[in-house]
């Protein structure tokens, strides 16, 4: 069994402290004692904290988008209503696998900072381009045109960030055991049945 | 014609900026310029900034939980789809006709500040009983039951604040002039098509 790497074990441990404190409120000495790695690591691998999110942020955002390409390509032969309910499933439990960072990186995106704007146009416009190609597809089944597609393409982004982007209210007042897949089914489950499309999917 | 009062102007103006600078950004001299009303009368009716907000907080939170509370009292005998449809209507317009500070208020309560969690423990609270009730309706409509209806709370507490939480995003991709009602229509009438109850509804 091949141990993990020191470079996955900075990664990990960031991904925790900055879910609990924040980016500011973490200190690299914190991630590497958290790691039990030795403080140069840092450096060697990813110059400062600064480069350690952006080497975070964009291997997430290119699994996430390599992801729904591959989905949205791969099933073009199948129901279309099937394929999207697919695809929903697939961006919730990668989401959900990578849970503490996608919190993260949701508030983050939240604020209004220059790094975030910068590091982010690039994945938030394909982002947009592969939701635009789900919503076209939701679109045509429901019959919706114009205008409604934006208001479809608002709905859609916002059902596959909300458990993440409001994690602590859910946690206060729900049985929400993190650790546990029983929410997050659940969760998908409602959403096949709200979303107006397994009727059409056989 | 009666002019609007002081106070009145006051409270509209502190949207506008705190919508565009935030809270922090916001100082009460820019307030008063913009209001075109004495300095000396934040002092007057709302102590300081702090209290303006608290205020403007209070009017917003008690307006919104009134309107749903009656909205859900009201029309008991009405079809309980169409009676939830009507609510979802009718909270999205109140956010609407309150754009500014709803978003504003959105993105404050992303933030973990004290004044914040103090300040909406109460209103959060109530906000999720009401919530509770038309989850409940829904719930016996599309036939979930257990974990599922809080994953449906979720999914209806997110699409009700979707167009409010991504406000800049959507203005940049998407042509939504915000002073025209086009895009809330748009809005409401894709979540009515999205939440399979229409049909039950006649």
């Amino acid at each position: 069994m091949s141990e993990k790497s020191s470079r996955e074990k900075i990664m990990e441990s960031a991904a925790e402290l900055f879910y609990y404190n924040g980016f500011k409120g973490t200190s690299i000495r914190a991630i590497t004692a958290r790691a039990n790695v030795n403080v140069s690591l840092i450096s060697y691998y990813f110059k400062n904290k600064q480069g350690l999110l952006e080497t975070m942020t964009v291997d997430y955002y290119e699994r996430y988008l390599e992801l729904v390409e591959n989905l949205l390509e791969d099933r073009q032969d199948d129901q279309p209503a099937e394929r999207i309910l697919n695809v929903i499933e697939e961006i919730i439990q990668y989401k959900y696998e990578n849970f503490q960072f996608t919190c993260f990186i949701q508030r983050e995106l939240s604020l209004d900072n220059i790094f975030i704007r910068e590091m982010f146009s690039t994945y938030v416009a394909k982002e947009r381009y592969l939701m635009n190609e789900m919503v076209n597809t939701v679109a045509n089944v429901l019959e919706l045109k114009g205008a409604s597609k934006d208001a479809l393409h608002i709905q859609l982004k916002s059902l596959l960030n909300a458990p993440f982007m409001y994690a602590n209210d859910w946690q206060k007042g729900y049985a929400w055991d993190q650790s546990s897949q029983s929410f997050i089914r659940a969760y998908i489950e409602t959403f096949k049945k709200w979303l107006p499309l397994s009727e059409h999917s056989t």
